[in-house]
């Protein structure tokens, strides 16, 4: 079974550890903080009350054994690229640490981390994506031009067509990947697949398209 | 054209002020720290130094007249909270506000905020499931059982084929939605879009349809 | 014999535990800080050091089942709404809680708090009553209009007629509640009930007719 | 016109201040906090940046000249003696001030305040009688024995009696002063009065008695 | 033996007990913080870790059988004021407490301290004093005219002869209470004591006589 | 005129700058703080907001053409050591220092202070003495062995005598250097003073003789 | 003339401006600390108020056309890390940065940075080598096996020998690279330069042989 | 075996330490701080957790017994002086003191330690020294006039060269006292010691000929 460890355990490491296990991975925690630590005893497989930027800690626990370590420091940006920086000289896969600013991005990859996220600026990208089409509930950037995005039915004209009878893709150059249905049930799209008032679609197109194919659907 | 109010300036509300500002759209943005505006004052429509959860000073700028408004305020769960009280009061539309924990949810629920986002959690989710899908480089939940995945062709055997030919939606239950190919170009997938080694696709199934996929492509 | 729960050992909370208990009731109470718990470990039933925003702790006290629960938290606006918040969601009757501003009312109003005190609000009030009124020595709004009053016999006309023969509530339109006499003793009124000079009275009249009568007596 | 001092604005002092400006008094008000003042400059009638505890502050405002000064100093055990100090040496009159502790109240005495005012203690208080007595909605002691008290007439035999048909002085040994009646009209008790159910009675009675009374009516 | 209490062991209180235990009396002393404690526990008769603003404390150690307490506490003039308050309401005797201001002596003097001292104040003086008159290596008021000063004999003509001879009550109105001759021998001035160069002579007289007296020995 | 410097306004400080300005000397007051120089600038000659261990700010007021310089800098050590190391190599004169620790004053010593003061320690020791003596109410230590004491005449044996009928030097070998009458009166000790009952001798003796004379008279 | 940019004004920053300055170089130094820049505002070329771990800073100062960058920052590893990071992608040269420990020095050396100085780390040692070896006043190393050391003559053997008849090179194998005579001249190492008792040699061999040379000489 | 004292853990003082243990020698450390003992536990000889503030820990351990005190204290500059004075007092030998101002260093003198270092003003010196020069890779000041400096060979000419046929010491004035070369091996500069491209050499001469020397060479 694989296993992970997971150092910092503020919202963003307490979520991913939460995930891991949900998912029956191994997962070895690390916090300074013995109160958070205390709340995942019974959570974690292992946990341990350590300071990570202190290079002996990292060795006793052999880090280059995981098959991934996640830095989820947060306040601290100099304990953040100390760890990062004894985690990715240990030889150590699949390193992937919590960034709070640009530059502190380019610190993380000069350094080496596999990948690095930046949780509050991404959720903010999203959330303006999503204010700017209120008529589309859902919004993810795909690349420059294309979009993923999820609206619903309501121009009666669709009503109980097949998606090959509505012929999107031809028409309004969108794709509809996955139908949620007002009956409950669910469905990736399928020729066959029916749309109804009420359903909600998500689909793929570009940004120009999706827009104007909200203002239609 | 649409106009915007984002309160707190950190890394969550800079960033949803950033991204509706390059959408051209009207953003005014209150923030108690001087130095934070001053950050912002070339770049928001309008900046304030104040105290939201002063009820005077969202009065004056009538938060009730904006198409939106986020309330991206973070450490200070209290001044998030009331803050969310006087915006909803108000009579304000579209109030979406951020929160820490689950709790905190629960609150602003009650209080009647319209979106809650909890960025550090739903990063650590998205990371969690990285982590366990190391062969699939994105990962998004639509429901409980379907997710959007996105994964790289490896298979020579499906080299050259086009979507049809490749008869995926039928053999393996997933739904191509978007490809991104090695030449540079991206399509939104059709029945004559043609798959190569390499290529990005961007496809929805159900969470053990698109593992099982993962293996095969 | 009926139980309460006391949340916070501030001065309000500490004053609630200690009157509830003079009374014989169980009282269980919670605070966070070590040393105000031993200070109640021989007052009240059952202590607690325990942080009562962390949802588990009131789940296994049976936070409902009380006959009433006082949240006492005084400085900590946040912790004071999360807390009520848990309170209200295990559904527990009789939930009392401390606010400190009229937002914080009005967020601890929309939880679903029973009942909200301001105590350095409502004090300020009556001591603003006292020092407008300084012939009156304490008094009480009921309504807009009618306020309940406590003022002493100058008068010799008055000196030595009864309740009947005064003829206050035609005369004045004042009714006399209650009497302490300068004997030491005390009676509710009546219509024998004799005014001696120097007596308290406890009276209800409009605010206008009291501060008349207050100037004849 | 009368004139007031009030030294300190937290929320006990801001309720006084508010208070007695709303009844059109000249106040006074003084606080070190540049931010508080602030907030009342176009509420009282003079604000001053200054500490009181520095004696010639009160000397240049001739604090003996009002009317009344109330030392509404919270937090600061220390700064609210020594400001009582200096004003009762000024030789000022009707000196209220606010205490937290039975020890301060004490010294405060010894000092020779007129009057000492314990918000939260008093509160408390209230809140332990109105868990302890759930059917009478609001109860005030009045004396070692009897109390004022509050309670709606739920019970069909007494709908329609005159207060003189009713006898309860008599029969229950309590008088009630003051009746809020369901159709939105209020008056003192007077023979006449007629009580009906729904209606809200204020009245006087030793403890044991208005506590049967509650049972009954 | 004659036993003391000290609370607070400050630089003032430290130097307190040392000398009382210098002189076999028996200490006890209290000071909340433990470090200091445990540097007494080896010099003082019985050490304390307690606060003494709470009224248990000092009634357990019955404060009211010693036969002196010094009240010794710097930094906190609430504490200073509320242990006072305690102790004199106790019932102890010679109540000598520490002040920091002139409004602390006040409300010490109100509360019914026997005696009270401002080191730093005292101290102050007694600098001043000396800076005034450095011919005169100290000097100490006894009252608004006289002093008590000490000088050294620089003036041949007083060189050998006695007290008597020398008639300096009647010439110079200063009398010399005390003399330390260069041989190391003390004594009090008797009509016999003979007077040398550099001898330092202890004397009382009124301001301007010491002072004119210092020119011309 | 005389011309001092005193550096440190703190209780001491303070005290010593009022003593000088009353004697009508000119005083130069540096301090830090912005506040306490505010309180000093209509009672010293001259006040000045700096920071006297940076060497340039002495420099600049020529601190070595004083008359005296007090370093009165309390709670700080190291400013308190810097500073009086930059005054002694100015070559000022009479430098004076407050010292809050024995080794302190080691220091102060070797730096080349002229005098250093201890006000805590050396009040401490008289109040010490003072709760030793108690009919003694006020004693000075002039050696190891002589004190100077003042004491009330309390025996009628006294009444009425001369100092030279009373012969105390010869008798008790203690020498009364000055004398406070009841009528308000003062003088030196003379042969021809009068002693009445309740007078209040100040005289000089070794301790024992004053002890034992403390009894008797 | 070369310009040099130093960031951050402590006491090594501080030091490295002040010997450039000297030494008629030109510049600009940055601090965020109001005072630190006020006192280097007569000795810099130029002084900058400012963060510069905020990006636009150094790109307005062109940081790329220095001839070197010192990066002084102290206390702060994250500013220091920034900082470091920010310059060397402007393309700076020569840059400079102190570093407090040893993953610190990775991590400034994966980003770039020319060179790493660790101040109190080589301090340390040195004073180290010096306690090692009393009879050896100073001592460098230059590699592994061979040091610089300074030490005086003492052996009345090679009192006025020449380096040439000393022979020292092959007898002992170290060279004398300077010698500084007790009559106060000074030169580097020739044949003809005589020796005498109590000069001071300056010379390179291994640490073995400076050893046993220190015991001979 | 030689013993030393080292008090204060700070970056210096653990690097003393570890030099010191390195070279074999017993180390006594001692630390107010328990986290930095047990780092060094392990290392030094014998650790204390003690404040060497307090008189009585130097006395204890016997302070005038070891071979050297290395007083390593750094941001509280009081604690500094008040041990050194304490060390110093105690008759102990060889006593080192970090320093971090001039005044600072004057104190430490007059006090009495044996040497006074500053790390971190040394430390600019040198960088600076380097940053002028920038061809030579390493300078250190021997006196006001000669310099030991660090320059590789990269002039053809003097290829293949013995240090007698180069001649430096007449032709340049400057004498190498060390070579590295580039096949790795090192050796004291002796007449037949070959020169070659890139070798370095370190030299000594004065200022002047060394730079004219660093251009040729």
């Amino acid at each position: 079974m694989k296993s992970f460890c997971v150092i910092g355990l503020g919202r963003f490491g307490s979520s991913v550890v939460r995930s891991l296990v949900k998912n029956n991975y191994e997962v070895v925690v690390i916090d300074t903080d013995a109160k958070k630590i205390d709340d995942f005893k019974d959570i974690a497989t292992h946990v341990m009350i350590a300071d990570a930027t202190d290079e002996r800690v990292l060795k006793n626990i052999e880090i280059d054994k995981f098959d991934g370590v996640v830095i989820a420091i947060g306040q601290n940006v100099q304990a953040s690229i100390l760890t990062t920086m004894i985690v990715v000289e240990s030889g150590a896969r699949n390193v992937i640490a919590k960034a709070t600013t640009d530059v502190q991005v380019k610190v993380l990859e000069k350094i080496g981390a596999d990948r690095i996220i930046q949780p509050e600026k991404d959720a903010g990208n999203r959330v303006a994506d999503n204010l700017a089409h209120p008529d589309i509930s859902d919004y993810l950037d795909l690349s420059d031009d294309y979009s993923f995005a999820k609206m619903k039915v309501r121009n009666i004209k669709f009503d109980g067509l097949t998606l090959f009878q509505a012929n999107l893709t031809q028409t309004y150059r969108v794709n509809v990947a996955f139908i949620n249905k007002t009956d409950g049930t669910a469905s990736i799209g399928r020729h066959d697949t029916k749309i109804g008032i009420g359903d909600i679609l998500y689909l793929v197109g570009t940004k120009t398209d999706i827009e104007k194919f909200s203002e239609i659907i």
